[in-house]
C-alpha cells in the first residue's frame, strides 16, 4: 500500500501541498475536506511485558491526514492494526466535499461507509490482544473516527490560527501531569530482532526501581504506574512495596490488566490498600470489578479506589458500571471513545457520576499524545496524572519531539494540535511497514512471546 | 440601571460600536472580549394560567452583549429576574481580557466572582414559582453563564464566518421541530393590565381545541402540549381527548407542573396511556415520578414515557432519576444546564443512559430559540419536538422574527447565531423594565393571580 491520496473535488487531481499554505483571501478559510492521506508505518517497540506476552519489536500506528480547500493539513493518529485501516479506508474515501467542522456527522458517516469490521466480536466479547476491553463494531469505527476528528481539528485550529483546546471550549490548565509507566521487560527482543537499548531487563523489585529512577531523573515523573499481571501478584506486590519506599509520598498504581481473580485482587488490595493510589483492572469485567468494589467498600471508610481502561471503553459499558460502583476512576482513551469531543463528553458523564477521570495510553506517538493533551487541557476535572508509553517510543514523525518538564506537558496554544510532521521520518517507518510481510501489522504479544516460549498461549483469565 | 456598558482594558475606555465593524486585519479576529452590556427587559406576556397562578402582563429577560477586540458584537439572553441579574453583573465585570473561546472557564469564574445568589434556596429547595424546579446557586449560576455563553458563540461565529452549530461540531439536520404549546388563558389580564390580543379565552376542551387549530394554521404545528394542573384532572382528560379527536395520530403531552399526587397521575395515566406521547411532570419530585414509573412498567409492555423539566434541570440530579429509571425523557432548557455546550453534555448522559431528549421553553425571545434550535440541530438523537412560547411573545428584539415552516425552524447557516438585534425595540422594552416600579422584575405568576382572587396563594402539592 502506498502513502494513498485520495484525491476528490481537488483541482485537477494534483495533490496538494502539505503545511499551511497561503492561498487567495477566498478560499484562505474553506474548511472543506479536499483529501485524505492515510499513512500505516511500523515504530519500534521495546520488549514491554505484559500479562498477554511482549511488546513485539514494532508496533502498527495509523497516520491520517486531511487537507482542506483552503490548503491546510491537519494530522491525526489512531491504532495501525491492519482492521483498524480496513474501516478508515472507506471513511478516508467518503470524507471529500465534508468540512472539518462537521464532525458531529462522523460516527453516522462510518457507520454507513465502514459497516462492520468482520474482526469486530460483538458486545462483551474482548479483543484478540486482550489489553484494550470489548471490541464492538462500534468501538472499532470510533477508533478510526477518532484520528479524523483529531486531524479535522487540527486543521481547523491551523486555519483559524486557534489551538485544538480552543476549539474544545478552551484549556483550563496549562500544564497536563503524566506518571511514569514502568514495565517489567527483557534487555532484547527474542532472537536480537528490533531495535535496541540500553534500558537491560527489568524482573524483579530492583529493576523496577532503577527503571522509576531513570524515567524520574529524566522526565521528572512524580507518580509511577506498573504494568503488573506479569508474575505471582506477591512479587508485584513487593516491587510495589519497593516503589514507595524508594519514592516515599509518590502516587503508585498497579495494573494487571484483568489477570487476577476476584480473591487475589482482594489480597493484593488488602496489602497494598495504603500505598496505591489506585487499583487498575485487578480482575477482567464489570461482574469482578463490581464484586471487588463492593468487598473493599464494606471494608473500609475510604476503600482504593478501581481504575480501568477495560471494563468502561464504551458508553455502552457505562450505566451497568457507574450504578453498582465498578469503578471509580476511567482512564479514558480518546481512540476507544470517538475523539476528543467525546472524550468530553465521557468527563461530563465521569463528573456526574462522581467517578473520576484520568487517560490511558497504548504506544502512541507525539500526535496522539499532543491531542490527549489537549484534551486533558480542557475537563473541569483530571484526577490523576495520565498515561504515557512516550517515554519508550523512541522513533517519533515530529519535528520536534514533545518534552516532559516536571513529569508534564506544557499545554500548546500554538494553531491546532501545536505539532509539525515530519516527512522524511513518516516516509522511512511507512516503508518499514511496507517491507513486512504482515506478522508485524497487527500487534500480536502472545505471537512475540512464542519466540521466546514456543509453547506460550494467551493465558486464561483470571491467570492468577 | 442604565444599559450598561463595561468598558475594561478597551482602548481609552470609549465604547466601541456595536455590530460587525471592519477593523485592521491584526484585530478583526482578535476574540478577546473588550466589553459586555447587560439589558433587562420587560415583554409583554398574555394572561397564560397555570398551576401556579397566571403569567403577568410582562415577563422579564435580560440581553447580554459580548464584544470583541475585533469589534464583533454577540448576543445572548436568560432569564431576567432580579436574582439572575444580580448574579450577571459581577461577571459582566470579570469577563473583559478574557476571550469568547475560554468557555470551560466560565462555571468557575462565575462561582469565584458571583458567589451564591442569597436567592438560593440549596438544593432539593424549590423556586419560588415553583415551575422550574430546584433553585440551588449553581443552578442560578449556570442560568446566567448559559447567556454569556451564547453571547460568546454567536460572536466567535461572526468573527469566524461559521454558525454556531459548526462551532458545536456541525449540525446533524436541517430543520428543528416544535410543537404547538396550548394553555388555558383568559381573556384579558386582570384589571385590564398588559397588552391585549385577540385569541379570547380558553378554558376548556372546545376552547384548547380551537386554540390549537389556530395555532396549527399559523405555523403548521404536528405536535400538542396542553399546560395542565389548572382544573381537575377530569377536565384536563377531557380536553386531551378532545385534542385527539380533531388531530388523529398526532403526538400529543400533558404537563401539570407537578400539580398531582401519585394517584391521581396513575389515573391519568391509565385514562390517556393510549393517547399522550408522553406525560410531563405529573406529580414533583424524583421519588413520586419514580413511583409512577414503576407503576406504569409494572402495568405495561410499553408503559407511557415520564417527561421532565422539573425534578432533573441539573446534573446532581441525574443519577438518582436515572437509575431510578424515574423519567424517560428530559426536557433541557439551556438556560438551567448553563449553555448549549453542557446541553450537548445532557444529550450525552441521556443517550448513554436511553433516556430520551426534548427541550423545554420559558418565554423565551428569538435569540434564546435561535440558540436552542443551534443546540437541538447537533444533538445526535432528538426524541421529540421541541416546547416554544414563541408564538406567544409577539414582542422581540430582533429586526426579523424567527418563522415556524411546517411547525419547524430552519437551522440557520448564517454566521453566529444568524439573528440581528433591533437596537430600537431593544431600547424600548428596556425603558419599560425602567419604568417598572419593581412588581414585574421577577417574574411571580401567584401575585399576579391575586389581582383577580385576593385569597390566591400558590397551590400546595399535590394539588389534586
Ligand atoms: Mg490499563
Ligand atoms: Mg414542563
Amino acid at each position: 500500500m502506498q502513502v494513498r491520496i485520495c484525491v476528490a473535488p481537488s483541482p485537477g487531481g494534483v495533490p496538494l501541498e502539505t503545511g499551511v499554505r497561503p492561498l487567495a483571501a477566498t478560499r484562505a478559510h474553506d474548511l472543506t475536506v479536499t483529501e485524505v492521506r492515510l499513512t500505516p508505518i511500523l515504530v519500534a517497540d521495546p520488549p514491554l511485558l505484559n500479562t498477554q506476552g511482549v511488546h513485539q519489536p514494532y508496533t502498527p500506528r495509523l497516520i491520517v491526514e486531511v487537507v482542506t480547500a483552503g490548503g491546510v493539513t491537519g494530522v491525526g493518529e489512531t491504532y495501525g492494526d491492519t482492521a483498524y485501516l480496513d474501516l478508515a479506508r472507506p471513511l478516508a474515501d467518503a470524507l471529500p466535499g465534508h468540512r472539518v467542522t462537521d464532525l458531529n456527522a462522523l460516527p453516522a458517516l462510518a457507520a454507513r461507509v465502514c459497516g462492520d469490521s468482520p474482526d469486530a466480536t460483538g458486545t462483551g466479547a474482548v479483543d484478540a490482544a486482550g489489553l484494550r476491553g470489548v471490541r464492538t463494531a462500534d468501538k472499532l469505527r470510533r477508533s478510526v473516527v477518532s484520528a479524523v476528528e483529531v486531524a479535522c481539528l487540527d486543521a481547523w485550529g491551523k486555519t483559524a490560527g486557534l489551538p485544538v483546546h480552543a476549539l474544545l471550549g478552551g484549556k483550563v490548565r496549562d500544564r497536563v501531569d503524566y506518571s511514569a509507566y514502568l514495565f517489567y521487560r527483557w534487555a532484547a527482543h527474542p532472537g536480537g530482532r528490533g531495535e535496541t537499548d540500553d534500558w537491560g531487563a527489568a524482573l524483579d523489585p530492583a529493576g523496577i526501581v532503577a527503571q522509576a529512577r531513570r524515567l524520574a531523573d529524566a522526565h521528572g515523573f512524580g507518580s509511577f504506574k506498573l504494568k503488573g499481571g506479569v508474575f505471582p501478584s506477591d512479587e508485584e506486590i513487593a516491587a510495589v512495596r519497593a516503589l514507595a519506599a524508594a519514592f516515599p509520598g509518590k502516587p503508585l498504581r498497579l495494573d494487571p490488566n484483568g489477570a487476577w481473580s476476584v480473591a487475589t485482587s482482594l489480597r493484593v488490595a488488602a496489602a497494598l490498600g495504603d500505598t496505591l493510589e489506585y487499583l487498575e483492572d485487578p480482575a477482567a469485567g464489570t461482574g469482578p470489578m463490581a464484586e471487588i468494589a463492593a468487598a473493599l467498600r464494606a471494608g473500609s471508610a475510604a476503600p482504593l479506589p478501581l481504575a480501568t481502561n477495560m471494563c468502561v471503553t464504551t458508553f455502552e459499558e457505562i450505566p451497568e458500571a457507574f450504578t453498582r460502583g465498578a469503578v471509580q476512576v476511567v482512564l479514558s482513551d480518546h481512540h476507544y471513545w470517538g475523539g476528543l469531543r467525546a472524550t468530553c463528553e465521557l468527563a461530563a458523564l465521569c463528573a456526574t457520576f462522581g467517578v473520576g477521570l484520568s487517560m490511558h495510553s497504548n504506544t502512541h506517538l507525539g500526535i496522539s499524545l499532543a491531542a490527549m493533551t489537549h484534551a486533558a487541557a480542557v475537563v473541569p476535572r483530571l484526577d490523576h496524572a495520565c498515561d504515557t508509553h512516550y517515554p519508550w517510543q523512541t522513533e517519533d514523525i515530529l519535528t520536534e519531539r514533545l518534552a516532559f518538564h516536571d513529569g508534564a506537558l506544557a499545554v500548546s496554544d500554538a494553531p491546532g494540535l501545536g505539532v509539525t510532521l515530519d516527512r522524511d521520518r513518516l516516509a522511512a517507518l511507512h516503508r518499514r511497514w511496507l517491507d513486512d510481510d504482515g506478522a508485524l501489522r497487527s500487534r500480536d504479544d502472545a505471537a512475540a512471546m512464542r519466540r521466546a516460549d514456543p509453547d506460550w498461549r494467551v493465558p486464561a483469565v483470571p491467570r492468577w
